[in-house]
This record gives C-alpha cells, structure tokens and sequence, in this order.
C-alpha cells in the first residue's frame, strides 16, 4: 500500500490560514540555512502532488513563473513535473499547468492511493475529508513562530487517537517541525 | 524583573479542554520514563503558581488528597507547598487548601509578577489575557499526541508575533514539549 503524506504550514495555534484564507504570514519565517535545507530535503519529488481548488489555483498561478523558477529552482521543477490531482466538483479546465488532472469525488482518492504516493501541501478541506475517512498516514506539520488568534484551522472537526510524533525538530528561526505518524 | 511561564497539556489541535472542559484525555498519555523524568523536572517549585477559578476547584480536589499523595509525592508536594493564587470575581473562601490568595482583578498580576516568578497551569481564560496583557515570557506545550476535533482552543483570539521556539523534544510515548519564548 501506498502512503498519504501531508507537508503544512501551520501557525500555533494550529490554522493552515487565515479567516480569509491569507497565507502571507508564511513570509515571517526568517531565513536558516539548516530550515531550508529540511524543507528542500522533504520535496524530492517522486509522489503525486493532491490539491483542493483553493491552492491549486494558489500553486499554478506561481509555480510555472519565470519568478518562481528563478527564486527556487529545485522546488520549481518538482512542482511543475510532478504529477497533480485536483479534487473539485467546479474546476473544468486544467490544461494551464502541466501534469494535472481533475477528480470530482473525494473517495476516487483511495483508488489513486493504490497507484502511488501522495503528497497533499495546504488543501485544508482536503486535509479534514481524507482524514476523516482515514486515509491519511503521515502529517508533517511546520509550525511557523506565531498566533493568528483567528483563522482556519487545519483540524477543524477531525477527531483521532493513536496519533504518534516520529519527529520533531527545531530550527534557529524558532520554527519547530513535527511528524506525526497515523495509527494503522 | 520576574517571569511568567505557561506550562499546557494541548491536544495537536491546539485545545487545553474539551468542548465542556474535558481534560480525560491527558490520562491517554502513555507511561514513559523519560517524560516522566522530564515534567517532573519542570516542576521543581520556587514559584508563584497562578489559577484561574476552574482550574484552581480541579487542582485543590486533587492535590491534597492522600491518594495524591501517594501517586506522586514530589509533585504533591509542590502543589500543597507552593503559594497559590486564584484570579475569580466569585470565589470567597481559600482556606481549604494551604498557602492560597485570591486576586479578584487581573490586573494585580502585574505587581505579582515584581514579587515572584510565576507558573500557570492549565487556566486557558487566565492564560489568554495575560498574553493579551503581553505578561508570559514563555509557553510550555505539551502536546498531546491526539485530535479533540473541537474543544477550548488554548490561544482563541490570542494575536501574537515574534515567538521562537527555544525548545522541541519528542518522547518515545509520542508526546512532544515545545518551549516558546515571547518577544521581549
């Protein structure tokens, strides 16, 4: 079987967002070479890339951009040649990013789990549906320095035991990565 | 100047409680000696411990009882011993438990805070507007390795930058404590 990974940031007090979905406090990580190194080592690629609408739309209108490819090549190239899933009842056309294709049903996702690992970045609502329905094995949380006080939070409902941190790590940038691994 | 210091269980969510104050579900925590070593190690006394009301009815049912006692001397005795201050509009008597006072306003922290360092426990209503008040120099987070899916979000309306986590260790039960220092 194959594994359900999701890579989010989150703040600490646990929203993957904003209350209008603004993710520009991601900006406030200050720079660490050891943090970059860590976040570069976890993208290698390899996986399939699973977004809800929301940041798929976020990630292509970045990604295959001059800009992007400039600022982060390595990432840039994962992103752009790694094959993508959208999960969305709304969203016909897809043929502006490479490598994408649509699914209009949550549940088709077991059925990508058997053909490949996966890889969900931001896609909070997607995060909530998949581990409701358990199919998630591994979350690997960023936890970014800071209190929103106010925004959408990553679990919202999502009630689960037998959780199990494999790892956690602190960088110089006050920044703290934790993994946690699903019970079987 | 003094400090005051937080010290939380919190589910990976981000709740010191459950939707009705629920706190069973530390009891899930499984045995481990090094996380025993270590929270016993953070509880040496010397301060100041603060209470909201709630909190406080929890502790004083508990603490002085001899199968307290009996289940964990050392911290029973941190508990019976230290001085113990309750913030509540409401509460009239504290003479059933040894060395408590009863602040009605919180505001008087402040002057507490030039006397002693202080350590709050649980408390998330008391918690909230000292960090509002900007008076905690640091958090203590021991994350619980579950999801309550809803419950009182420790930090719920709580805006806040410039944090840095000074510490990350994980435990072979799952656990993770994660220090964080406020911005001065």
């Amino acid at each position: 079987m194959k594994k359900i990974g999701v890579f989010e940031n989150v703040s600490i007090d646990g929203c993957f967002a904003g209350p209008n979905g603004e993710i520009d406090w991601f900006k406030s990580i200050e720079k660490d070479e050891d943090f970059e190194a860590y976040t570069h080592g976890q993208s290698k690629g390899g996986s399939t890339l699973l977004f809800g609408r929301t940041t798929y739309e976020m990630m292509k209108s970045y990604w295959p951009t001059p800009q992007a490819k400039k600022a982060d090549p390595a990432m840039a190239k994962v992103m752009n040649e790694s094959p993508k899933v959208v999960i969305s009842k709304t969203l016909k056309s897809v043929d502006d990013w490479n490598n994408v294709r649509v699914l209009d049903d949550i549940n088709a996702v077991r059925a990508l789990k058997e053909e490949s690992d996966i890889t969900i970045l931001g896609s909070g609502s997607i995060v909530r549906q998949l581990a409701n329905l358990g199919l998630i094995d591994e979350y690997q949380l960023v936890v970014v320095p800071l209190l929103l006080g106010a925004g959408k939070a990553l679990f919202k409902d999502v009630k689960m035991t037998g959780l199990k941190a494999t790892e956690a790590r602190r960088f110089g940038n006050g920044v703290v990565v934790v993994r946690y691994a699903a019970a079987d």
